[in-house]
């Protein structure tokens, strides 16, 4: 085995360095698109990884990380500037703290080395999220159903979102695996529809039994009892416990809490943020109105006025667990 | 004025009798394609009324209603079986209660005046919606704001969704007309965006301030103070209270509770249901899986499950007043 191939993960290799390349490539999957085309863009140096994170080709907050770290390698390898490589790729989107993580790792680290710290960020993230995936489980258990667990899922926290296996996702894979798991309902998430495009393939791809919800259903399905629990991502923790994540999340949450169920929060330790003290210190980054007057090229709206957060922040008292690939996380 | 001539209504004649055409035919402006395309569909009979109905041509209960009325009047007079035309019109949606409300109403109208019968249900129901506006504007002043009031609707309760000025809408209408009216967050509704489609259109087209929202942010927005109140239409009224709407407004109830906004639900009474004792005797309509796997001719998503109730439950302890064209009903 190549001392820099990637682990194997779900549903397929993503973030992947193109080894033939000379120099070296980063190939990455075109979330944008999924999943009626699957298309590759090219990265070759700290612009192009910083764009393709703008553009969301990549998204999810570990994934990002990973981008960047290879952007960042493939950048100075070529003879760019460290610090020129830093900001260009902390400027690409402001929210996810992954980001910051993954680059001030790769900062202090000898040229010849970079590549392999990359491999090993992206290794590293893959195991994580098998980590994870085994603590969720044991909150799974401990709901003592007689029965598979149903999960709600909102956005994609899935493998496509990190480096493999996913956190949220890893959760309902740690189940599906363990044959605790009866159903997953993704919520489509607009205006990205990351559940709907990238989580229910995902899901499919991997034989995990997934029913289809728009955001709009999730209160519905939970009065009816058709949801046992919710587990989300996060693209960043604050030190008090607050969640920035997809918009759409907060309101889960209250719901979650209206109907008497669990709501986890499932993110590596990367994703905490020891430095910002509470959500309310959390950038959350605002979009384009054209996401939400339509989708992709069609438009169905009228040119009205539009607010489009990106995230949006849950309190930490609305959160149940937060998992990480330690155990259950408490804010200190 | 011709005594079948609709009377003016905001932002246009949606539902109308062609009058030139002998037999009359009803011409429904086809709100499947709004705002990018103006079309209209005719109808002759209770057949092509239901399909009309039953496809989305025309939605919003009392719309249905009216729809349902001119359609069986048509029926009639071409010569077709009043029971057969009734049961038809009946078939077409379970959930509204305006459409069984028009069809026996107009069952027992003497053949000659079943045209003018269904004028004046469709007359009678923007006059209804301007009583509505104006109760409704009576609680937006009780808010005691010393600003602008900021509503949030949910799908299309305007004129689009009756026969004219609208319920919810009207609410948002007459705060607009008497100067109090902020500004109004609609929500897409997803999965057929009647809230970005028709009522972001129909606010345009009528000055009215509107800022459109995927449904996932309406926490979000409530959580930073964007909302004072929410208010929505309804297909059905319980006895009890319990409100049947569009998928997504339970949801909003109970964010509206947990944020301490106010709750209401703008109907005609011919939406109130005293045969129904609760919302657990209402029935909700499931439509097809391909509404959620993408919008129109346009699929997203993997070929996965999906659950697409058309709308739920909101108990009537989430709702703060029931606004009618009598006043604030309370359930007996």
């Amino acid at each position: 085995m190549n001392e820099r191939q990637i682990p194997d993960d779900e549903p397929g290799e993503h973030i992947r360095l193109d080894l033939s390349a000379v120099p070296h490539v980063l190939l990455l999957l075109d979330q944008r698109v999924l999943p009626r085309v699957v298309a590759t863009i090219r990265c070759s140096n700290a612009h192009e990884a910083a764009r393709a994170i703008r553009d969301m080709v990549v998204r999810g907050a570990p994934a990002i990380g990973i981008t960047a770290a290879y952007g960042f390698a493939l950048d100075v390898l070529a003879g760019g500037d460290r610090q020129r490589a830093a900001e260009v790729l902390l400027a690409s989107r402001p929210t996810a703290v992954n980001l910051r993580w993954a680059i001030e790792r790769m900062l202090p680290v000898p040229t010849e080395r970079l590549l392999d710290e990359a491999v090993a960020i992206h290794r590293e993230d893959v195991a994580i999220n098998r980590a994870i995936g085994a603590h969720g489980l044991r909150l799974v258990e401990r709901l003592g159903l007689d029965r598979g667990v149903r999960l709600y899922t909102h956005c994609n926290a899935g493998a496509l979102a990190t480096g493999g296996y996913g956190t949220a996702v890893g959760v309902i894979r740690a189940a599906h695996e363990a044959g605790r798991l009866e159903r997953v309902m993704a919520g489509e998430t607009r205006p990205y529809l990351q559940g709907a495009r990238l989580t229910a393939w995902e899901c499919e791809t991997s034989g995990i039994p997934c029913t289809l919800v728009t955001d709009s259903m999730a209160a519905a399905a939970m009065a009816e009892g058709r949801v046992d629990a919710v587990v989300v991502g996060a693209d960043r923790v604050a030190a008090n416990g607050d969640v920035a994540n997809k918009i759409g999340t907060y309101g889960l949450a209250v719901l979650a809490k209206h109907h008497g169920l669990p709501f986890w929060v499932a993110v590596p330790e990367s994703t905490l943020d020891p430095r910002c003290p509470t959500g309310a210190d959390i950038p959350i980054e605002e979009r384009a109105a054209d996401e939400v007057r339509g989708y992709g090229e069609l438009r169905w709206a009228a040119d009205v006025d539009v607010w489009n957060p990106a995230f949006d922040v849950t309190p930490a008292a609305l959160v149940d667990a937060w998992i990480t690939e330690s155990g259950l996380w408490s804010p200190s």
